[in-house]
């Protein structure tokens, strides 16, 4: 336990990254990986796996591998995801709806308990079976009341900092931001901003790269 | 720029996310960040910060520190985001509308030229001003006649890989993946994809400590 305090945050990001690729393997009936194949599947070192997997003690077979279904049982352990996670989320438009109607979360351990909109033409409409939405002023009371551990703000950039503050004060801790800006956050808070414009960045350079090659040869 | 061909992948996706804070700053007026501060708003080391932008050439002063606007035209130059860059989406259900209508792609150099679906009730329709959703069909074609640099799938599961590889067929080298699955990629393209879960799992091990924590206390 006192291990591990000292695990990077770099590494806690990878091994939920390994988490997506070892459900696949399982589905297809593959029971044992080896920190090179895993590796390849996650675009990582296989040093880099063997180190991050090691933070959690030994379970790999040297020459062997890993056991599929251990790895995600561990992986799951050491995230906490296996156990039950309520989410409040906030901003039901295009984005929100998609992230209530995603069914990845669900087969998780991760369940959207309320959903909260500003605009009254919104208030009071079921968005999934079990769900209505309700009005953005109750944040701070439904949280209290629903135990909401994670706040998903998939609101525009100007109400983010506001609806992010009516959750901190309601004691939820821990934030996904949708909205591109930068959110101020409390000493006992974690915020994880969604961002896929780096990865859009990311591919524009290495299309640059590819299209340059190809022009060169 | 043979220093560049060894820049690790790694350090590309970090310079993508300075990119964000770095135009903050500036709307905010702030000519002149450290590497300890720019460190401190993307969460990442400051050695680490001063060696990934080490790798472009020197353009900080020791003990004063970077220029804002400097670093943000240099960051687009080695990214290749000075130059505008063809996207088409396919999938115009929630998650697509909620890409499409994103001011972020338009502020940045990112325009979408095509939009795709297999739903033929909402073939013809116009999503934005200047783009009317195709017939998943004619994907090759448009991608060759308009050019289309980067493919962006919000489609189900099951249709995302047979998207992609009409648009690799179609010398389409570079894929935003929104959907929950490992595509196979040709050995000349390049796919990124964009999974929410893995910052959820971080929050969900972030707060679980959180909560032992203060429940320790």
């Amino acid at each position: 336990m006192a291990k591990e305090t000292k695990i990077p945050n770099a590494t806690i990001e990878r091994i939920a990254l390994y988490l997506r690729p070892l459900e696949n393997l399982l589905q297809q009936g593959i029971d044992v990986i080896s920190s090179r194949k895993l590796a390849l599947l996650c675009r990582v070192r296989s040093a880099q796996v063997r180190k991050d997997l090691s933070y959690f003690g030994e379970f790999g077979v040297r020459g062997v591998g890993y056991d599929v279904r251990d790895l995600i049982r561990e992986i799951h352990r050491i995230l906490g995801t296996d156990r039950q996670w309520k989410l409040g989320i906030v901003g039901l438009g295009n984005m929100g709806m998609a992230l209530v109607q995603d069914e990845y979360f669900t087969r998780r351990s991760y369940r959207f308990v309320a959903a909260f909109d500003s605009d009254p033409e919104k208030i009071g409409k079921i968005v999934i079976p079990g769900l209505t939405i309700e009005s953005a002023s109750k944040i701070g009371q439904f949280s209290q009341v629903l135990g909401i551990h994670i706040g998903i703000l998939a609101v525009p950039p100007s109400q983010a900092q506001s609806v992010a503050d009516r959750f901190f004060e309601a004691g939820v801790k821990a934030i996904l931001n949708f909205s591109p800006i930068q959110l101020r956050e409390p000493e006992c808070c974690h915020v994880e901003n969604v961002d896929f414009t780096v990865s859009l960045d990311n591919l524009a350079y290495y299309s640059g790269r590819k299209i340059n090659k190809s022009n060169a040869s």
